[in-house]
């Protein structure tokens, strides 16, 4: 069943009816501040409009500023009960029989912007992020070409979801270019490290979970109630510098290799939106420990591509076609281990999935492991292709099929640009 | 010499006239908000009041809310012009000969308010927060125990300021009660992992650099110039889960076993008054890369100290003596190097230096050292001990001894609470 609207939803888009994606614009006019949003076919619906024609009537928004703040802070942070009236809302004030938008040309004019108007701004403050490991087949794939094959996988992988906290002050939103870090990286045999830009730059394909309501600092989030906690997912893009990671990564992980730019997409899509397209979690063996056992251990069916635009040759292609699915590690499963130790969680927090790389060849999510480490180049109309160059463009996409319609996160792009010299 | 001030300060007292540490007190009136202030004696100096009263005349602050605010944030970011103004208008403001705050009671009374009246709260809302590893004693010690003498230390260690991000959110003020984290630890041998209320919990003697003005994200600081993006030094104990760290750390670094609590001084003593104290780095072999070498590699001779009074026994003892001048790296090197692959630092951000080991066994500077992962136990009144127990305060206090008075930290304490039960 296809819902519909009277904003005209082409088939293909990723917003339609049944999405209601929430992001932050800025319009054109210098004046206005930015403001929540959700996307609806080829506009930005203004929610702070909307808000203000006192059209969120619900008990739980009516007297709510929620919407009138430059983040989606607040309105994360209010919980599941709140989003839901929203929705319920959002959805009825956009379907086809509703006249209040639809018939108010004043308030269809104030409310309902065309996307290619406005500009599309980080949707959160984020207090903290997290990056998790939670693919085994990427876990596999690196622990093969850094430690070989019989002892691939950690021990520890198994028993717990890994990750590690990243840099939240450089989190961008899709469209922002990202400068080449430079870095010390690797020296061979016993040579002095190099120093200059990155020569291994790379992408990761990761998605996010948006947290909602936080919890206090020594009181553990049970799993089962880990979904409460997550808003929604967005597209996320983990730039990695592979020769920079490779040599300062021990003891103590991942740091400037990756602390140069992380790009989420502007759209975050709501679990409510997601549901639909739920589906059973992997197997776990062994059995986890019950602080991590879930009743219905949940992933969602999300196709994700990844494509990438090159100038010198021009050139574009597919580069990766992955799913959501195949995460070994749930992310209510993240979130319950994330505060199992009383670590606090805060509205607009970010927990990475890790780079969400399949079974097949086709479905790896970097290219450190599309080109094993550099030893097997892609060819990019003939030429030879082992890491991203200056000029490159990387555009992550997912969305979930329904039934004549698509749930999808829009794209999550960003251009690789040249080191700027120091002085 | 001694500066002399009308408010009384004890040579002992770590806040004398040269000092003035900026901190964010709340007065016993809830309906006051909170707001910046400096530590004169057994006083708080409230600079809302000051500049309220028209006294910060210079032209930087003259027409600033800086000092109007929950926290420290926007005057750090300031820069160095400002804080050296701040500095001058409040030291003239203080001294024994000035009467303007001196001979007005009513200003005295709204201005000066006893320390033990007032609840300090965290000076800084901190954006992203970083722990480097700059103990060449405590890297050495800690690869000792956990890879052997052979390979203590690893080949980067040397070459650049190792550091992982941490957790901000669960970042606490001094005072702040700790709940054991629970979680899993590695298992013996084939067995299972263990799950449950932490067997290892330790302190790690640090100290914080807080971040002034911050650098944009691409451009990178250089070395020269580190210091005028650095407001002041805090204490720091990085609470540490070492049972948990050990099992889940490789490959993405240490995770839940520090996140569950990081408690840091109220004070920020400014980098101004550490100034006299400074005193030659450690010389570096090898060489550093050249954006990491500077002209005068300054560390600072600041004495630091870690108690802990225990209830079972009843017992109180130093545990450690160390200081901050045993520290390898500089903590100009640190923000030189975080921002050299283009990481945007923000105003208030925390670089900790890592756990503050010297060469000597009284020098250690958390209990994995001290005990040696719990084979020497100490002795607790005949007792032996290993790691803290349920009611455990650690405190930790530093000061710099100048000629006739100190510029201390005052105290950075924490007790260690039982784990409570989840339902
Ligand atoms: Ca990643
Ligand atoms: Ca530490
Ligand atoms: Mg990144
Ligand atoms: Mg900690
Ligand atoms: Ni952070």
């Amino acid at each position: 069943m296809v819902l519909k609207s009277f904003v005209e939803v082409n088939p293909e888009s990723h917003f339609p009816l049944e999405n209601l994606p929430y992001g932050i614009f800025k319009s054109g006019n210098e004046a206005d501040p930015p403001r929540p949003c959700i996307a609806i076919g080829d506009f930005v619906f203004n929610l702070s409009a909307v808000s203000s024609a006192g059209l969120f009537n619900g008990p739980l928004l009516q007297n709510s500023d929620c919407f009138h703040q430059t983040s989606l802070n607040k309105f994360v942070g209010m919980g599941r009960p709140a989003w839901k009236e929203a929705r319920s809302t959002i959805q009825k004030l956009l379907s086809f029989d509703e006249p209040t938008v639809r018939d108010n040309a004043t308030l269809r004019e104030e409310s309902l912007l065309p996307m290619n108007k406005v500009q599309m701004l980080l949707p959160i403050v984020i207090g903290d992020y997290t990056d998790f490991f939670s693919s085994m087949y990427h876990a596999r794939n690196c622990g093969i070409m850094f430690r070989g094959p019989d002892n691939a996988i950690q021990p520890n992988w198994f028993n717990l979801p890994i990750a590690y906290h990243g840099r939240a002050s450089s989190i961008v939103v899709s469209g922002t270019d990202l400068i080449r870090p430079r870095g010390q990286a690797h020296p061979v045999g016993s040579s002095t490290p190099y120093f200059g830009p990155s020569r291994k730059l790379d992408f990761e394909l990761e998605m996010a979970a948006v947290v909602g309501p936080g919890n206090e600092l020594g009181k553990p989030v049970d799993v089962t109630e880990a979904a409460d906690h997550i808003f929604g997912l967005v597209l996320m893009n983990d730039w990695s510098a592979r020769d920079i990671q490779a040599w300062e990564y021990v003891p103590l992980g991942p740091f400037l290799g990756k602390s140069f730019g992380t790009t989420i997409s502007p759209w975050i899509v709501t679990l409510d939106a997601l549901g639909p397209f739920s589906c059973d979690a992997p197997k776990q063996e062994p059995q986890p420990l019950p602080y991590l056992v879930e009743k219905n251990s949940k992933n969602y069916d999300i196709s994700l591509e990844v494509r990438v635009k090159t100038t010198a040759p021009e050139h574009e292609s597919v580069l990766t076609k992955s799913n959501f699915k195949h995460l070994y590690w749930t992310i209510t499963q993240q979130l319950a281990h994330h505060t199992i130790n009383g670590c606090n969680l805060r509205p607009g927090d970010l927990l990475g999935t890790g780079t969400i790389s399949g079974p097949e060849p086709e479905s790896l999510g970097c290219l450190l492991e599309l080109t094993w480490n550099g030893k097997n180049p892609l060819s990019f109309n003939g030429l030879p292709r082992m890491f991203l160059e200056d000029g490159d463009e990387v555009v992550l996409t997912g969305f979930c099929k329904g039934d004549g319609y698509k749930v999808g996160f829009g794209t999550c792009s960003g251009k690789s640009q040249e080191t700027v010299d120091l002085i």
